[in-house]
């Protein structure tokens, strides 16, 4: 699994619609609207690095409504829950 | 359930180390080590408010080798997946 | 109660009306219009998270004519006045 | 009345102990311990800018702990509350 | 005496022009075109706090041609020369 | 006259001393502490270059206290005053 | 062999395009789209200075979509590898 | 001599055309194109404060193409060539 | 094969010391030392996420006389070039 | 000839010395002592980008009392001066 956090920065009237359509999107696990600097924060679970590429610039990007955005990709992920298998059994 | 993601820059030679103290704490369900600005992103899934409350300031933010911390609180969690649920179950 | 510190950047021209606009709202306590890198520090207590995330994005971000905003959502307040009983009192 | 909003960052194990030092000044009304860029948010209503400057300078800048601060001091105060005789009431 | 220091980033090709107009208002002391990040700075002096509220919101940062401001309000003024006076008497 | 403006951080518990210590030397006009991301702001009036930077880097910047500094030179000064006067008259 | 690391910020819709236009492009050696604050970085590697000039300011800055780009131009390369050699050979 | 350092960021398409317009101005000795943040830094040499202002906001600043500029004044050059004396010869 | 760039910032005195010593690491394709904003740019080529994780925070962050880095991951490579065939022979 | 723009911040008590030490070195034509973000500013003309390599890395960059510094290396100077001409005359 390659996990990647997406900080981004929405049109402020359309926070809720963004936040909607990018968490219905496959790979996309989860999205939080937060306080501080960023609107929204997206959680990112896919198989391979390709699929990351394709999901973040041909999917996640093209939303409109979106200011601005920095990926952080996962080198590595620490948990004492099982994600992997959490995720593919909830999907 | 109250949530949070918590951006950390972490001293270069201790990063596994916080990594794997944070993973291991209650409350925090995984902790990424990122490329970008920022070193590990730990994202934290409590009960309610105090409990955010406690774990960060009395717990989190006292590890050492931790050189600054942005938390950002959600307001609101979007999901196809019932993570109250899953989090709950994996713990 | 659940409090909130939420920092705005407005048009220059709109200062007074939208601190008259926020002011007026459910939930806004007060609104200090300021000198410094903001325009506008509004403070917000309501009774839970849920009325938060209404209050901010369903309300104040889409009044008109502010630029920029931070929202600092508190996780504790310590004061020698009892806040809560002051200001139910007050409305 | 002169009002003012200090943003606080503070060393990170010493948040609890700067904002109950500072919220137990007089002048100070309340202090937030906040999520986002900055670690407190204290309020400060005082009768003049002279008591200001006192207190700013004189006591809650020499506090340990503090590692910067932005003070924002209030051109004017919009609110349905009656803050200042709420306040001297709750003194 | 209520003093107070803004730093303004103005529109190139109005420099002179801005710097004109806000020098000729009544509690503007002085404007100054300088070299760095801003390119104005004008010094206020005015009689209280209500008057620079006024100054400032109401006037000042109407004028066209300013891109951003941030106003430095003054706790204290340190001189060797008696500037209420000093500036009673210019007027 | 060559006039600039000084935006000085300084240490937090020597702030009212090094505004004494730059307010009482000479070609320093006025000396401010102010709310904002500064701490002081001093204002300086010399008669010529020459002087300008012997007073900034052999003088002022000398003075223990001072984190950092940024010198705005005046490029021209707009005022309804006669400041030259003013100042030498002052002096 | 001169050579340059250029940082490149692109219009979110057009990422591929540009990255494509680019590493088309005599003398571009690659180009990686990444996570992190900066969509896109492209390796130039030319024979001279005067070479750089013409590539960057005649061709790669005039393609659509680039918004922002910091030319970081190397002083020296450090490396195991001949990439003088190895370039020359495959082109 | 007075002299000046102007930091210059332009319009990608007009970098050219920009440094060719400046650096025909009589008092702009010299213009780079450089690598880094900036795009453009011109070199001033005049012979007075006021050549300076005259220069700076009346010719140069109202050149088309130029979106951001930061004028660094010189307080003093240090050079073991004769600056004064070559520049005049040479123009 | 997996891709990175990595920024860093270095102490002034040690350079080219830094920069041997990262380009000698196995995976480290090569570094740059260039003008701007960082001193050294490190590209990296590894097979896969796992050998990434690895190099950078169990080597290439270790080294000492580093200040401060920043990675960015590729999620691909546009190249004309076969990077992949090219650098395994030269290896 | 390769020419290149050093900005630096230096410390405050050894501005004059350090300017001094750099103007004397053999490559750096002129340091200036500005005003605003940076403390002083290079001017470099050597006669080929190993010569630069070596009069930054191994020689300036060593001067004590340089806080920070950001090398501007120019693709191109505009020159109505033959600047080439000029300063090995001068030399």
């Amino acid at each position: 699994m390659v996990s990647a956090v997406v900080l981004l920065t929405v049109e402020r009237a359309r926070i809720n619609q963004v936040a909607e359509t990018l968490s219905g999107m496959q790979g996309v696990s989860e999205v939080y609207s937060v306080g501080g600097r960023y609107d929204l924060v997206a959680i990112i679970r896919v198989k391979d690095n390709e699929s990351l590429a394709e999901l973040i610039t041909n999917q996640m990007l093209l939303v409109e409504g979106i200011d601005d955005s920095e990926t952080l990709i996962a080198f590595r992920v620490y948990s004492r829950h099982d994600l992997e298998k959490m995720f593919s059994i909830g999907m």
